[in-house]
């Protein structure tokens, strides 16, 4: 499927990200169908004119019908619904993803996926601090990175394909990483933040102290707002990144108070130095 | 002094707050006058027309014709100035401080100064990523907290103009908060998120990967772009405040690593579900 022709695309869970992606493509002209088991999600996104149409039950002949299907559910339920339905599939079908962990997701699901067609998987840094398609907004795509995560089994066709959905939504930077280093990073810059911000909201019990806070506070523990389900499920299917991420944080805060404790002053500001450095970094784009 | 009365400011240490509060005052009708050992500081303000008059050299003309000084001095070097220049304060005459550290500040001046002025201390909640008067900007005020932190040495009087500074300011919420108290806040909303930006920068090299972050990484690590000389000085003036945060926070951390080390998703979700609850405390205002 190329996507210059205006074919079928599924779109399987149709939540924040389902729904931000319906938006995105319906908006550019495509037959956008969507499951979803939630009945509410599918008569709001149809009544709202964010797909194209919709069922809360298998519908055989949408599954039949796409050219092109992107999953966006929950991880743990992902790869069984692949297996239960790939029989369904046109041959030559593009498949593609949104989940936020890759590992033990592309290689279980390439394995016992049809030969006749690709599953190429990808990750959109782009979110919201709120759940469900009447949340969704395609905005959210814009300049956002996008990370394209093949395996071996892949083809430069099926890289090209995504990266040209990737383009499609508006993303920024379009990358891409092996699932092992896109797990690495993802425990880093994402799992680990929402470590950190759930546990600053509940290490004590700070709400009075939402009259006094700067926006230092507010920026910190913004992510601290959180699907509680989907996230719990991420952070178990990447259990081993993120705890040696959290290792090496923990012990870097730790040593930052061991300096503290001590009155090392140049120590501490020799940190703040290179911390002040490296964030620079993240600016210059 | 009232500040109906436009009557003669000085502003002690031009930097990014004194600098704030300048242009602020200035616009407000105020005669403005400066004081910072920095001559590039002083020429660029009065270049930029946001003091009215300004020295490098300690000018005792500045000083004894103030009606009123605020104190925007790093908090190590801000006492022994007050002590140094009492002798030339005008009777009456009020100060003021915008020191983000109260308890080892505030009793040590009132301790020491002359019964015939007043010093009340105050801390506006309010600032930049930046420094130098060169990055001043009085809209940072706008909504910002306000905090007076007066002590039993203080009047009614002495409160209430500092209330008509913060609401000259264009601050929003203005309140009340013992130097105690103070710096127990300070000490979890400001200097332990600084703490965790900064290990967050320095706990791995990190920088090659801002072609992949989203918005939560940016947010959560902005405040570790910092000054080190005075938030080192700032935290060591807080220090037992802030060690008492630090280990409330490391605990809790590492007590959400063992859970995910010993799969017990439940425990995850309950501190995610309660870390959201909490948190949407800070959106309510």
């Amino acid at each position: 499927m190329e996507w210059v022709a205006k074919k079928n695309v599924l779109i399987v869970g149709l939540g924040l990200m389902g729904g931000s992606y319906a938006r995105a493509l319906k908006r550019l002209g495509y037959h956008v169908a969507a499951l979803d088991r939630d009945a509410e999600a599918i008569e709001y996104a149809l009544r709202e004119h964010i797909i194209s149409e919709g069922s809360a039950d298998k519908d055989e002949r949408m599954i039949r019908e796409a050219d092109a299907i992107i999953f966006a559910l929950y991880p743990g339920i992902f790869p069984a619904w692949v297996e239960e339905n790939q029989g369904l599939f046109k041959p030559g079908m593009m498949l593609t993803d949104v989940t936020g962990v890759k590992s033990c997701i592309v290689y279980r699901i390439q394995e016992m996926l049809r030969r006749d067609v690709e599953f190429i998987a990808a990750h959109p840094m782009a979110g919201r601090e709120l759940s469900g398609v009447q949340n969704s907004d395609d905005r959210i795509f814009r300049d956002a990175n996008y990370i394209i995560v093949p395996t071996e089994k892949n083809t430069a066709k099926g890289i090209e394909w995504c990266a040209g959905l990737g383009r499609l939504l508006g993303c920024g930077r379009i990358s891409v990483l092996s699932p092992e280093e896109h797990d690495e990073m993802i425990a880093f810059v994402s799992q680990l933040t929402h470590c950190i911000a759930v546990s600053l909201m509940t290490c004590s019990d700070n709400t009075h102290l939402s009259d006094y806070t700067g926006d230092s506070f507010r920026d910190l523990t913004r992510i601290a707002r959180i699907n509680d389900k989907m996230w719990s499920e991420l952070f178990m299917m990447n259990r081993e990144p993120l705890l040696k991420q959290m290792d090496v944080f923990l012990n870097e805060l730790q040593g930052f108070r061991d300096m503290l404790a001590r009155g090392d002053t140049e120590g501490m500001r020799a940190k703040m130095r290179l911390s002040t450095e490296r964030r620079a970094m993240f600016d210059k784009r």
